[in-house]
């Protein structure tokens, strides 16, 4: 790359990459003054500003290793991540000073307002690709936590095969609204990086800001996750985004089939991509030429990444047949940080990854998900697929959004119900809907009970959080004696 | 990539990548007990087989220096470069053993059809990206013989950065008809190992054979020279090529824009590339949505490597001004092996590579080449790009093929001249050509003589080779006293 290329913009200013390798380089020099060595673990408590990218950077050139947290979570949330992986150092600013100062006992504080003058240090930018580049700590926001161990060398294959399929322009620019502390949104940073592309930095998804800066700062790649999307296609009024965006990768959950329909018919270029934490990101992503042919695959895998559907015995099945996941190649994780068992439950001996999710290859070799294994329901010995129960309901106008989830049922193991988000001014009975999916959907997928919500809980990233969704279903279940 | 995944088709046979680095290691292990090291010159005198794939991988395997001869030059021309590498080993089989016998003395013969018992030996298969991978000769076939240092980091980046501008897709497979000893050809085996995909290896080109191999074989991709496209058009009637076959990579030479126009309303998918020894092949490469958008342009630097357009101070001309072109980033050579002078006169101090080349950026920033400087013919003070002159001859529907080159002339510095060669059963004249120059020529550009020839000399890449061209020319000159 060219020195004097634009690396950055965010909050109306502009770095090139001299400036940015300056900055990191500043930064880790302060980290250098502050302990911290190559292999210390360096936890990033931040929001989306220009100091987050710098340190992204500046731990790398140290050949320390990055944890970068969620800043979502609680601090007995935080608390259980610091103490499993021993941070040598937690680096805040004044906007999560306070989550940070709950922290204190269990790592030093090192915060970027007021931080002493950098002292020389042993920098390096020529790590190799077995070097532990950070520890990203899986979505799931309850049961243990588990920290993703990837390497430089998953990322830098990660960035290579995403190149590959999206292509590397002249004039590429990636806006990066997803959160820095989730793999989607560190891989931007990286492959920005590696490919010598400014990011288009925002503190957080506003669909109006997005839209404004598409035209100001002339994005030309920008990742989203479903909702995201949905927004942005409100606040654009369904016409298209500006000419010179060429690409938008949605990933990150399932993306419902009218919602795809929509952004086809407003002719926005979406790359579909399957990726999780595990695998540096993206394991197989579709162009927008694919997208159109076959709308909801997610394409074929990365180049020098494989992808089998296992049957329970970890064995391919056969085309078209429904199985668990199975990922392999450089991208792979090295395993989860302090945590044998769970590395053990995750890879195989032969470093297959097994992904828990759901779905098949189509007769073309596209790969199609069909859901999350852990969001399954299985009722009444019935797999019940809840993309499919929600796709049917979204295609009722009166739904804005649904979540179906299973609460425990002494007969059936699991019943099927759902929480729908009425569109606005829609008025729909509880009935009409029920007798909506009757006439799509096999009885033992229709929703038992449906709840009208002011709104479906979320992740930190956006995602419907299933999890939160569950317990409140469950919650209210017991509440109503049902 | 998958060590089960195909790796090359050649000779009616095929091997798997784990074949293939087995054929390489075993090769290695001679090469060791031949007594070659890491760093040791290894010189290649081998036609296209799949021996020639596994003599590349193996002298990298043991860190040594692959040398590729061009297998169609004289004996004098070979010592010339033979001496100039000082080779611990010349590997040759028995195609190539009259050629190798008489360069006994300048090195150790290796051959590969008689060879040795492999033993065991200190093999590596991580190179740093300083190591030095190949020298290459440059494809001029008189004056002194230069050989570009290309290190192993060249070459990832070469094959990074074009495979971000072409794609690298799940069935990618590559039809190899170029040479291997010229970069274009050896930058496909690098390139297909790096991406893990197969090579379908041609002992040469044959248009029918590539044809049948097309369908065959089912390759994606296909690096072509201008005449091996033509030749491919006449021997496939100007039909579509099999649906499956995504890319024709052309370069190595000025494509004229008849051929071009041809091959675009036969719905060829014609990438056209402007690259050279010294950037390790590729520099600009246009896709065929571009190609069609602009024919002719060889479109826009790959990503990572920078274009000048200079004047004569190396300062950068206007948008739209033709200067020479220089090249810049981690594609371009170290240097030319053991002459400092001509890489003092190639490399700035600054890095730039100049080229040599002319040509000129659009306003949407795509590269034109004009013309080699080489080639460019200085007539009474007064620019002549032969492509230009060849361009309207081609236009001339008794034309087939036209090389036009400078010839000395005491008036006028040169004076302009021209080979024709006749179209099959076409009759004109010298005057109707003339005349059909003067029509669309400045008076300064029109050709002073045109002969007619049976056939163009071509250089052992299949480019016209101007400088045979020029030479005769010139003696014919001499002979009619002209």
């Amino acid at each position: 790359m060219n020195a004097q290329e634009l690396a950055l913009i965010a909050e109306g200013k502009a770095w090139t990459f001299a400036a940015l390798r300056a900055e990191a380089r500043r930064l880790a020099q302060q980290l250098a003054a502050f302990g911290v060595r190559a292999g210390d673990r360096v936890g990033m408590l931040l929001p989306n500003t220009p100091q987050a990218v710098f340190l992204i950077h500046a731990v790398h050139q140290l050949g320390a290793v990055l944890v970068p947290l969620n800043v979502r979570l609680t601090v007995a949330e935080l608390k259980q991540q610091v103490r499993r992986v021993a941070l040598r150092c937690l680096v805040h600013d004044a906007t999560t000073a306070l989550q940070a100062a709950a922290l204190a006992p269990e790592a030093p504080l090192l915060d970027l307002s007021t931080a002493d003058a950098p002292r020389p240090a042993d920098l390096s930018d020529l790590p190799t690709s077995a070097y532990l580049h950070t520890l990203v700590f899986t979505s799931g926001t309850t049961g243990t936590p588990k920290a993703a161990m990837l390497t430089w060398g998953n990322h830098v294959w990660s960035a290579i095969a995403s190149g590959w399929r999206l292509g590397v322009q002249r004039d590429d620019r990636w806006l990066l609204c997803l959160p820095l502390y989730h793999v989607g949104g560190l891989a931007v940073v990286l492959r920005a990086a590696l490919y010598g592309i400014p990011i288009v930095l925002h503190a957080r998804f506003d669909a109006e800001a997005v839209l404004a800066s598409l035209a100001r700062d002339r994005a030309t790649l920008i990742s989203l996750v479903p909702t995201m999307l949905k927004r942005l296609l409100d606040a654009n009024g369904d016409r298209p985004l500006p000419e010179h965006v060429r690409l938008v990768l949605l990933g990150g959950a399932a993306t419902p089939a009218p919602l795809l329909e929509r952004a086809l018919a407003a002719r926005v270029p979406v790359a579909l991509t399957y990726g999780l934490t595990e695998a540096a990101s993206q394991v197989a992503t579709a162009t927008p030429e694919q997208v159109r042919a076959a709308p909801g695959s997610v394409g074929h895998p990365l180049r020098s990444v494989r992808v089998r559907v296992a049957d329970e015995h970890g064995e391919a099945v056969p085309t078209g047949a429904i199985g668990e996941l199975w990922v392999r190649g450089p991208v792979v994780m090295r395993g989860y940080w302090g945590d044998a068992e769970a590395t053990a439950r995750a890879l195989t001996p032969q470093g297959w990854l097994r992904t828990g999710d759901l779905g098949y290859f189509d007769e073309a070799g596209r790969l199609w998900v069909v859901q999350r294994r852990t969001d399954l329901i299985l009722s009444g010995g019935e797999n019940v697929y809840p993309a499919e129960v929600e796709a049917v309901l979204l295609r009722h106008p009166a739904v804005e959004a649904a979540c179906v989830v299973g609460v425990e049922d002494a007969e059936w193991g699991q019943r099927v119900v759902a929480l729908v988000q009425r569109a606005p001014h829609a008025q729909v009975e509880v009935g009409v809907l029920q007798a909506f999916c009757r006439e799509h959907l096999a009885g033992y997928k229709c929703p038992r009970a449906i709840w009208f919500v002011d709104a479906l809980p979320l992740t930190a990233s956006g995602k419907v959080d299933r999890k939160a969704a569950q317990a409140w279903a469950a919650q209210r279940v017991v509440e109503q004696g049902a």
